[in-house]
């Protein structure tokens, strides 16, 4: 086994070093392959270092960086005046070849940027787009992109995430002949925006693309396709708001066996009943599946949720470990050539 | 009490005259004052009246159209060829004071170009809004519009759907002062498409409305806001995101009560408590929040879900008679021109 070194934004999410730190040590602990650089100020990271295992720590490096690029900062302006950040520096670290991979819960438009200026998209991919991979109610998986990375798209951006987004269920998922479906408001070939039905019609004319035309915002769970397409800014509000239902959903489910005037015994019942119906929802938390890849680039950048607790960040962490082993980028490249026409 | 009569466009929806007819005769049974014009193939839909209650029925008129609009038409096509279908039949029918409403669960985007053509916006309203109450976590309302009358909309257009769900909130829902939100992929100032900013930047200044800045996908059952704002592309595509999850929550708790090797006495209790569960979700299924208004227009026109069933298109049609008797276009009208811009 080869040593695994990814490189991480330390400062950037809502919670920084609270929650990067640990979710490293978590991880660290958990797979012992691992490597990782801790990109950020030392005074706050060291001493939350304190009290982690020796043998952890020998595993782990802090990268010293000055500042932080704020999450509600410009993305134009935040790149100019990257130089420094921990953002940046995690970035460097692959370049340089120092790391495999990077994940940061910072600025979504600054990482998106610098990643594009640092690590560089594929050859014929325009603009790398986020995805990630939601789970579905057939026990499957739907790889899911734009998530925010391209707040408006044209077809030519829309038909390149269509080729990424098969080439990650073929190649990583295992799908065989992965079907592809572009997100629109209706079935029928006359519904949604001109760029949705320009990608539409060189998507049918694409033999290596499996299309399957237009699902709406119920199938995204469905499991009808293997791959949903869409621009950035349909894909953020679409994965919030399913998000945002889900987390509804389980603290509901949670409080229900609370308060209320029952024998104990019946509250004890209850309480087992409720976590068996947990159980059955529990692969639809959002915890469990934080952390969207950067597609399209010569390297594996991850983002985690701003939000995001220690739990769903040592996930991301997980998700880059995976990226790097199925050596993404590489297989994206060998089929984009495939797939995407030739520019000479 | 005067009396209220609504024409149905009893063709239209997924299941035509199989669901409406039903769902007609449960409304007249539950609300004495409704008078129901339902507007299709008499052929069709006489047989399904047969065994209907004679004081009932006395209720209800059938009016004849000879064509039904299809679902998947293109709308400008379908509207030239409108003449003589049931959805135009039942339009005309408001416009000659005959009904005071309309309901259909047909092709949205030719409901709304022929509601426009025939009933008219109100002064000051460029395009109608889809706009839906949705119940939410505080247990509270939420009012959201565009839900997809409108694909692509400018700033002026997101700045008339804010004050058309403000005075929906406070003259319909009561909420004094309404708080009113734009969806966006980020509460950033910087975040978002060009629109939307500079609808923001409008809604700041325009002192009538409560505006409270961007909101994000997983706010729309929060409770943080009693009117969101979005294009018609949005609104669709995360509506029925929402509701996909919640149908696939409520069939997943429905399911995990059933199966397994479990003794009798804890199966029943199990359901019992599955129930108990269910009855704290019930408020979020779709189906009791049925049929969106059209805003914006002289007249009350509502659409159904295409796929509705029994129960769900009666819920449309106690929307209509809710916003008849509470008078929506004349109080949208009388508050616009206090709110918008004089033209003069």
């Amino acid at each position: 086994m080869t040593r695994l070194t990814l490189a991480l934004d330390a400062m950037g999410g809502d919670f920084g070093p609270c929650v990067t730190v640990p979710a490293s040590l978590q991880a660290l602990a958990s797979n012992l392959q691992l490597h990782l650089l801790l990109v950020g100020d030392p005074d706050i990271i060291s001493p939350l270092l304190a009290k982690a295992d020796p043998s952890v720590l020998e595993r782990l490096q802090v990268v010293p960086a000055e500042s932080v690029i704020a999450g509600d900062a410009k993305p134009s302006q935040a790149i100019r005046a990257s130089r420094g950040t921990s953002m940046r520096i995690a970035l460097e670290l692959i370049k340089s070849g120092e790391a495999q991979a990077c994940v940061s819960a910072g600025n979504t438009g600054a990482l998106m940027g610098l990643a594009k200026l640092l690590i560089k998209p594929l050859d014929g991919i325009e603009r790398p787009a986020l995805m990630t991979v939601i789970p579905n109610q057939q026990r499957g998986k739907t790889v899911v992109l734009d998530l925010g990375a391209n707040v408006e798209c044209d077809s030519t951006m829309l038909v390149q995430f269509a080729v990424m987004g098969a080439v990650m269920a073929e190649e990583v998922l295992g799908i065989a002949q992965p079907r592809v479906a572009l997100l629109n408001i209706g079935e029928e070939e006359t519904k949604g925006l001109d760029n949705i039905r320009e990608a539409s019609a060189v998507l049918k004319k694409t033999q290596a693309i499996n299309y399957i035309g237009y699902l709406e915002g119920n199938d995204l769970l469905t499991g009808k396709t293997d791959v949903m397409v869409c621009d950035g800014f349909v894909g953020n509000v679409t994965l919030k708001t399913m998000e945002g239902v889900i987390r509804l959903f389980l603290s509901l489910l949670k409080s229900s066996s609370e308060g209320g005037k029952q024998a104990w015994w019946l509250k004890l019942l209850g309480r087992w009943l409720q976590k068996r119906v947990a159980r059955r929802f529990g692969h639809l938390n959002p915890d469990q599946y934080n952390g969207a890849c950067l597609l399209g680039l010569r390297g594996t950048v991850i983002k985690s949720h701003g939000a995001a607790n220690q739990n769903a960040f040592a996930v991301a962490i997980e998700q880059a470990v995976q990226a790097v082993q199925r050596q993404v980028p590489d297989r994206i490249a060998a089929r984009l050539e495939a797939v995407l026409p030739k520019s000479d």
